[in-house]
């Protein structure tokens, strides 16, 4: 199944036989103060280093989220969807837990957008999915309800069923623009929980076919040498159907990981996307060898 | 399904809920002239250095390989099975395609050994399968025939289904003690190779449960970013359904996505193992860092 995605210029498509799409994970000011009250201020530098960032790391798609409290969330991410924009041709994805930023967001945007996101709770569905059908969005739906997030795959899966029943036939959204989010939980709280989320993904993929996203950072969360357990989680999880993850893609281990499982996967014909990125990494470690000799010189 | 092996002393057990089996692979003179040429004048401390070396990377198993041209590689084998036995209480892969070299390195052997490897054709499957059944070993197995290896995982599957009805039934050989290796190709040759060695794991998996093998290094040969390639593809092919690899121990990007991978199939208790390797390795980089300082400071 093919989700869709454009930003004013530009198509992106997720699928099992894509490449696996990163969504750029940084533009985003929970839990940076210093971020917070800038943006507070009007002030949109860090989104702009952000942006380019991602973009410089290999994101696909770049998450927005301007969760700031005490601000006018609504007015700052239709802001800084409308300044991305200007920045890059890369499909976003408006994030938001508050219904009139998403709406904010989604009319200030030019394309058709990722909503990031639903939940089950009926009020929830209620509030965001006409904004989906509104603006022909995709959306990003977790299989959670009432904030609790079921530990057992099957669950997950039983509640997904319910969103896809509820977007598609009530609000006549696309069966191919519901992306499953199925919760990547931190295996430092539970061993099982790398496993369990992997087994989410395939239920998700075998009855639907529906694309996945995760939060690839959240597996690691609590962990050391977090960088190289999202270097496996993420090639383990392709393979277990995942098609997408909101990333940072300034981790080059992580990037690096999922360029080599879409080789694994048949996704990169010839290998060409791989020898590319390896012939420009080496290019940048010669240039910047040759700038390290150049100032030793001078 | 387990299969167990053992040293003199100590027993391993491979198998889909265990940590992940690495098989040390460097013991082996295949295209190192040097290496075969001490061998042929029986000096064998190459084998001593390597095995070392091996062991310190993390290998839970050694495969000893000493095909060396115009040598009695009989002689050469049980002697190196001797001498490692001496060095290390890790359990023996023992590998060669000469039948009278297989029965003297198992005659040499305390314990019980893996046999690499038998084909399909009928000559080895009537060769080799006596010496398994004769000294209580476990044997490799690859799918293979006539010295084409099949493309379709569908026929690998079908190669594995008569190796494993003659192994039992006409050798008695128990089903437990077979491992298959599905024959890792090459991405570089076609990018579609690493997709189907995963599909065949998972057909043997599905319908046999037997654990797998694959000689690690086979899937990037001929690519850039070999290490990269195979950080990925094996905590992949774990999640397909592998439960053990040939590969080089030294390679510690490798070893490592090996460990993460333990970690998010459950098969790695709290994290125990993980952290652990985590801070063996910082105490390593700690150390190298003081000898470092003590070396600029004298």
């Amino acid at each position: 199944m093919h989700t869709v995605l454009r930003s004013a210029t530009r198509e992106l498509v997720i699928g099992p036989d894509q490449p696996f799409c990163i969504i750029g994970e940084r533009i985003n000011p929970t839990g940076r103060p210093k971020f917070q009250e800038e943006l507070r201020a009007g002030d949109m530098h860090r989104v702009i280093e952000d942006v380019h960032a991602q973009v410089a790391g290999g994101a696909m798609m770049l998450d927005v989220n301007m969760g700031v409290p005490l601000a006018d969330e609504a007015q700052l991410l239709s802001d800084a969807v409308r300044l991305i924009q200007s920045l890059t041709d890369l499909p976003l994805c408006i994030d938001s837990s508050v219904v009139e930023a998403l709406d904010a967001g989604l009319a200030a945007y030019q394309g058709k957008a990722l909503v990031n996101s639903v939940t089950g709770e009926a009020e929830r569905l209620e509030a965001i999915l006409p904004l989906v059908k509104k603006y022909g969005a995709a959306v990003i739906a977790l299989p959670n309800e009432e904030d609790e997030i079921p530990e057992d795959p099957a669950k997950r899966l039983e509640i997904t069923r319910k969103i896809v029943q509820v977007a598609t036939t009530e609000y006549g959204i696309p069966i191919e623009d519901i992306v499953i989010d199925p919760l990547a939980m931190p295996v430092g709280a539970n061993h099982e929980y790398g496993k369990w989320t992997m087994q989410a993904i395939s239920l998700i993929r075998d009855e639907f076919g529906l694309n996945t996203t995760v939060g690839a950072g959240n597996v690691s969360f609590g962990m050391p040498g977090r960088h190289a357990l999202g270097a496996a989680f993420l090639p383990m999880a392709i393979h277990a159907g995942l098609t997408s993850a909101i990333m940072d893609a300034r981790t080059p281990q992580m990037v690096e990981s999922v360029k080599a499982a879409d080789l694994m996967m048949g996704n990169d014909e010839w290998g060409a996307n791989w020898i590319a990125a390896f012939r420009a990494k080496q290019k940048a470690a010669e240039a910047a060898a040759a700038a390290g000799a150049a100032t030793a010189a001078g």
